[in-house]
This record gives structure tokens, C-alpha cells and sequence, in this order.
């Protein structure tokens, strides 16, 4: 039996900005879709912070505000997912706690994602060092998503404890 | 260490049709509840489209568009929830992927799932051949759910890879 | 390999009472938050309800609401989720079904969670005899969590059946 594997669920919600200052929209380690970008202190890209919640979630770690701090003067404020996810991965490492792999869902009518899926699976995947797999989907209008105010993900994961 | 199991997870949400059109609502593999139906190019059975994604997912197999595009022209238009779960079956099988349990949370007002759950969770197990465990809860009044406007699901999936 | 690991989700969404009571918040095994309260024919406590749904449904034993019942007259109104969590530790311990961890997010726009994490993190995983995490988030004023109307948590788990 092996009771060393443990399972992490992560969810995380951001607005767009209601006005394109002309910079891209960064979502899954790709920071160059088109804009109106995500809102926040950090890069908005929801879909690490997600996998980031789930992955310190089933290594005990805390999550993402415990490791990089909430507000516009935080650790945080400013970096981009691919540092955060970058620091995560070697958090885990210091721990020798393995990724083994994630699944993330993005919820939002935009970006047009499945195009650049497997670029942004690519990226995920080689920063963490686990394979990280990317769905998305639509709310059919409905709610936050649905409306266009904002862009969602749920993640989950799986890792091994030493 | 069996580094060899994968999780994933999958959501998906659909509006309930605006006029009930006397059609049946198709939900979890049972194409008999009462109306109004879910809406959608294909069944609209987004229990069966949430799993879907996280099969994929946990795969490293793309997503439910991928594998049957988008749209009324798409090969998965007019595909029930039951064909399309029976192709990712026959998928996995070709990738040698053994899918070990799904854990599927249906959200919304209706239909009214406990008293067929049992029913919907052997259909889908048979047909996936693997235990399907099926929860079913309501958001209390709150947002696209609470107000009837449509109905969600959240999955997710233990697969063993060869 | 290990084929008797199960995966399970579950979620769960109530309202915050609109008028406070006097009463305390109970949310994630703690019960002395600052209210207004969580409505709800049990004490509403929304982290332990969709853990419980994400034990069950990995286990194959049904839902909350097989176990507990619905409405003013169930079995579960005016239970805690302490007592109800315990209750579930006792039926998976008959089914020899070992819970081996679970991660929990809860999103909405208060408590302020993060003081207490550890507390509740601490109470939950005394309860159920395995590591439970707690993540929380909020939806950037969007959606019924975001407007403060409600509160909502997804939860996954991983057991070990005999
Ligand atoms: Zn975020
Ligand atoms: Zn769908
Ligand atoms: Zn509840």
C-alpha cells in the first residue's frame, strides 16, 4: 500500500480589467494573450494560482497567500505565474515532495484557449516538472464567467510525500 | 512507489432550455428525466462532459473539444452523453489507460437526483467500468444554479497509466 | 500497482443569514467565528458538508444527504459538522475504508480565514484520522460569493479502501 500519495484541490477567481491598457493577458505561463488583461496584485494568472493552492494543499504547505502574501506590498505583488509556480516547485523540493502530475479546468469565454493548449501544457509542465494537463470551458453566459466580468480554474493534483 | 496513477478534474455548465420542448432532460447517462431539458449541441449531459474532461485530462488526452469539437457541425453534436463516454472508454483502452474510480457533484435545482442516483452511478460505471460515485447539491437559492438558470458539475478521476 | 486508492469530489454552497443572530459562524470544525452566521438546517457548516460528499463519493457510500437526510426534520438538522464528520470517520472505519488525506477550499469573502488555518486544519484532521488542508480564496466581488450573499467550498480526498 502505498499511503505516501496525497490528492490537493485548488480554485481561484480573477476580474478583467474593464478597461485594455493595451497589455497582454497572462493565463498558464503563455504571457502573451490578447487583452483586456486579468486583474491583481500579481500577473492574474489564475490558472497557477489555482495549482499553486492545490499543490501546497496536498503537501500541508500552506497556500498561496500563506507563501507570497495578499495586497499590492506583498511578495507577490508584481510576479508573474511562472516565477510563483517556479518557487513553488522548488518549496516542494526542499521538502522532497514529488508532483506527480495536475489537471486544471479554466472557466471563462475567453481566451480562445484550445489552440495554444499544448504550448501552455508545455510550459506548465516543464516549470513544475510533473505533467500538467489544461481543459476549458464555457458557462453558456451564465454568471461571472458566462457574463465576461471574469475568469475562473479549478485544479487538482497529485503528489508524493517522501 | 506507484507513480504510475494520474488524477484529473473536469467541470462543465449548461443553461436548462428557456421553453420546455417537450423533450426529455438527459442527466448522468439517464435520458428520461422530466423537462424543461438541458440545452446543447450535444445532449447537454454535463455530468457525462465534466467527467469527460477529467478523464482527458488526467490522461494527457486534450479535452471534450478536442476530441469532439465545438458547435452544430461538430462530431459530437447530437451525440448522447452515453456514446461519447463510450468513445473516451474505447480511447483510454487504445492508450492502455485504466481509469480506477470518478467521483462526479452535480449542482442544481433539478431534477430532483437522490432517488435515481444509484440508477445514474451503475449506468455510468458500466459503461466506463469503473466505479462512478455521483453527489448531487444546490447553491441555495444563490447564483446561475440557485436561480434555474442552469445546472453544473464538477468531476474528477483516478486513472492508472501502463 | 495499488488499485484500491479512490478519488472523491464533493461541493457545498449556503447563504449567510441576513440579519445577524447573535449566533457564531461555524465553518471548517471551528464554531465561534464571527457571525452573521451560515444558514442552514445543520449548523452550515459548508467545509465539512463538501468534504463529507468528496469521503462519501470516493468510498461509494451515497451522499450527504442519504446519510444525513434533508430539511428541518433530518437526522442532520442541528448537527455540527464536528459531529457529522465523526459520524462519517465511523462508517468509513466499518467499511475498513481509510482515509488517507483531503484538501479543501473554501471561497468567500470572509471569515478571514488564514489566522485560524491552522487551527482548523488541526480540528478536521483530529476528527477524521488523516491530514486535512485548507485553502481559502475569494472571488474578486463577483458572483453570489463574491457579493457576500453566500459561501461556498470544493473539497477532494483520497481513501484507501480494504
Ligand atoms: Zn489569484
Ligand atoms: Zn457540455
Ligand atoms: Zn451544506
Amino acid at each position: 500500500m502505498n499511503t505516501q500519495q496525497r490528492v490537493g484541490t485548488g480554485f481561484d477567481a480573477h476580474r478583467f480589467v474593464s478597461i485594455d491598457d493595451g497589455q497582454p493577458m497572462h493565463l498558464a505561463c503563455i504571457e502573451d494573450w490578447p487583452g483586456p488583461r486579468i486583474e491583481g496584485d500579481s500577473d492574474g494568472d489564475i490558472a497557477v494560482h489555482a495549482l499553486i493552492d492545490a499543490l501546497l494543499s496536498a503537501s500541508g504547505l500552506g497556500d498561496i497567500g500563506s507563501m507570497f502574501g495578499v495586497g499590492h506590498n506583498a511578495k507577490g505583488a508584481g510576479m508573474t505565474g511562472s516565477s510563483m509556480l517556479t518557487e513553488v516547485r522548488e518549496l516542494l523540493h526542499e521538502h522532497h515532495i514529488e508532483p506527480i502530475n495536475a489537471s486544471i479546468c479554466i472557466i471563462g469565454n475567453r481566451p480562445k484557449f484550445s489552440p495554444r493548449r499544448s504550448e501552455a501544457q508545455q510550459r506548465m509542465s516543464d516549470i513544475l516538472g510533473c505533467p500538467v494537463s489544461i481543459t476549458a470551458t464555457t458557462t453558456d453566459g451564465m454568471g461571472f464567467t458566462g457574463q465576461g466580468e471574469g475568469i475562473a480554474a479549478i485544479a487538482n493534483c497529485l503528489v508524493q510525500l517522501p
